[in-house]
């Protein structure tokens, strides 16, 4: 399956402002990518590319004062199958744990998980570990949450998400990775592209935030604010929370005046040569309609 | 100088606990070591080590139902200098720091340095940049947080040290540490032991907290509790915040009932043998008055 | 116009329970009434009406174990007029403020007026004093918290429904006076019946909390949920917040298992001995759906 | 036993400045009075008193730019008895309290007995009610708050000062207020002079909040900061919380540059004549010592 990915961002910024740019394809998929993944630049910019602590692809820019737009856009081939569901999967004891999920146990910034473990225990305590127990806290938080882009702020965390009954994508994922760590279970935030292939579009695209969580040996996908597997989820970043992986981390105030993200299917049976020439025109789909100080993460 | 250091930790829990250790020198520092710096523990269980993402050497172990003992006790060779102290050290802008540094210029679990921009250039933004800077925000919260082991807190943040004006070590260094980020300097959390060498003895010994700030291509520890050079700081643990470092992580409840600590200067002129011997016999020093369940991080 | 104004409430208590109840008509409002206002209960209770600060009627009782139901039904003569609205209501300087409505300008439980004071400002100080003011404010909070049951909790301040932007219509009235408040504008709380005459019905009925606030020497009714003059406001009680005129104020826990509220126009040409008649027999309208354990207020 | 009251309060107000000063005796104690117990302002201005509420003597003034000095000095003849103490003391049913009382088992505005309810029944549940139960709560906060100027802030609430464990007067008597009214004990907020007869002096006068609580028909002055019966204590305002008996209520920012308050025992073999030659001459006390900008309340 190929699906082009890409995005479009204008900031404006009253004077130089240094940003981190966690905005490219996750080196570890391997996927085969046509076109640049590449993050461009108008005016040009240096950009200086660096892997974080996590393997993530990151950036380092000065952007102008003035306003700035990053852009990028290829092709990658994907599988096409859904998020892999394994309903049989066990969960470790912890002292059977790899070495390197046990990081993934402890409280972060949005994910206060040391303040949640009494209610995660009254709520899930009484469901059978493993797959079943992720489960029941993915769908808890789907059916508790009431999604909407207002509700969204910077220094929203998973108590406020409890507490509140509202989020973004990024507060459902927040909220379910810090129930999971306070039932012992190793979780962390993921984001990147996520198509609409088999399920109803809703509404321009954007960039979309899950969680990992570590079952039987592996890292698995579960998506709180859909609860569905999904087609055409491309990683772009993972670490412990959204402190980790903003998508722009901007040293000084900035405006976000525009933001459009693809994530489209496209024809399989184009020649390379073809998507090349497709990529030489813009896609159809709409901007994000912003307000008018947004800041994104 | 040689100095001794080990503790005697006594817990108590109700059921099998999987737990975090992380109570070990840190690896990096490369001191001469006489005895043995492991943990060793009554009744005898597994101890399985590990290094952390931040090179820190941890420990897993499963403490069994009722009381376990966990001691250390060895004698380190440290050079006997006082804490590095330049104070025309320069601060880096953010286009020039290495890639591995930008990770301690966001926000933690402990450090909302988010929360606190506002409040830091308002305190500080009038400060020379540089070592001048760091140093008015370690006179700061020296100055303006009362230290008491009555107002430490497991979740105690930043944020709640500001408002409340309290804490124990580890709250100090995580206002600190916020504040530094909230300005652009790059702040991690650091703890271990701390000798009294050149200072007056402050009652039991116990691990201590404290900072490390990036300024001009390298490290320094700041200590905002003591808010002076000190000597004989011997390092065990580096991380974002305590929730990373935490000296034990508990996957179950457990009271603490012993918690003994030394860090005490012995006779430079002591061969290895009778250091060896010297380490057959208890220290004086006092075990911590512990309230009736008093968890520690 | 006639009214048909009552409830029914099931309540059930675990162990006999003592409660305060504020769910009479307001005595200052010398409506005619038809039947009786009393409130009834099965099994037969003693019910201790008093006057309370606010010289609103109240009852005590204590609810015995197991499932208790309060009821009302009586028919009120209203004069069918929509709420006052006068854009030219001047607002009174401080110094020229009737001395009862001092205690109107300052925090309350649920209104932080005080926290509230600089956000305020910031939104409303450049519009014209008076009702222009007042309406602004209103129209800010009808626009920007989002209605839903779910989103209602017993603790919700002023402050959460600003940060949180969600809320039942005791939170829209919260957040009006605070920010009123903070003005310095006289603003208190009052809660009764609201019938659905003139404007589109929004499912099952139920009590309503609105505003009062002191402009030009009266004090006039603002309902920020709504947002629009109403016909058919019942007025039963008044105070600083629901925190003095809560529905139900329990001393124990118990279940709220029924809430039915009904405000209904009756023909106007029915004669007395006809509205008699009318008032043996059930009204049409449906129950709340209550979720398993709701507490109301 | 005559008493001298009196203060010397200097504010500074940026422009002029509307205030309610509750600041007099409080009308019930109908104590005998030499000299005057009014409000007196230099330079001059209009003081309108009125009578709030709770029967408090209130008075309202517009402070003028610049700096006002408001100052008040009487002899007042006490008792001489310490706060009434009696172990015997019942606690009412909730069902047989006098309706006046009831209003003072709900929260305010910094006494959130609902949020407070859970702990103080685990607290204090095995206590047996009355005057012991009373005592247990006052003997807690005493025990558990620590008492430091520095640590006082005006939007402080009776959780803050239990999370922190810090406060002065006021926060000692809003928290045993609200772990009170979480028993269905009322309780209410009281400030006034205080002597230091009897007692250790600590440090320049000021004013002192406490509180009373409703036990066997009648009100009790608690003072759990004290804990301690005392002599000498003259009742100036009570009401459910500092919010409705705050010293100073400003519309309007203003510094609060001096402020001395004196509670002193003189010679009660002195004539009137002599009484009134001694209001002549200024006490001898020292001012608090104030930060930059103190708001009082």
């Amino acid at each position: 399956m190929l699906i082009r990915i890409g995005f479009e961002i204008q900031i404006d910024c009253p004077k130089p402002t240094p940003m981190l740019l966690a905005l490219h394809p996750n080196p570890e998929i391997k996927l085969r990518i046509i076109g640049s993944d590449r993050i461009r630049a108008e005016p040009g910019l240096r950009i200086d590319e660096y892997a974080d602590a996590y393997g993530n692809r990151c950036a380092r820019i000065e952007a102008p004062a003035g306003k700035t737009t990053l852009w990028s856009d290829c092709v990658v081939e994907d599988d096409g199958e859904p998020d892999v569901f394994d309903w049989n999967a066990r969960q470790s004891e912890i002292m059977d744990l790899p070495a390197d999920t046990l990081t993934y146990l402890t409280a972060s910034r949005y994910c206060e998980s040391d303040e949640l473990a009494e209610t995660a225990w009254r709520l899930f305590g009484t469901t059978p570990p493993g797959w079943a127990r992720v489960q029941a806290i993915s769908n808890w938080v789907h059916n508790n949450v009431v999604f909407g882009y207002r509700f969204g702020r910077p220094t929203k965390t998973a108590m406020d998400v409890f507490r509140e009954g509202t989020g973004v994508c990024r507060d459902f994922a927040h909220l379910f990775i810090a129930l999971c760590r306070a039932m012992n279970i190793p979780a962390r935030y993921a984001s990147g592209y996520l198509s609409d292939i088999g399920a109803k579009a809703d509404g321009a695209g954007d960039f979309c935030a899950w969680a990992e969580v570590f079952l039987e040996g592996r890292w698995y996908a579960f998506d709180p604010r859909h609860n569905t597997p999904r087609i055409g989820r491309i990683l772009m970043v993972r670490g412990h929370d959204a402190a980790d992986v903003a998508m722009i981390t901007a040293f000084g105030n900035y405006l976000l005046t525009h933001l459009k993200v693809w994530t489209d299917e496209i024809d399989r049976t184009l020649s390379e040569d073809e998507v090349h020439k497709l990529l030489e025109t813009p896609t159809a789909g709409d901007a994000l309609v912003l307000g008018p100080a947004r800041g994104i993460s």
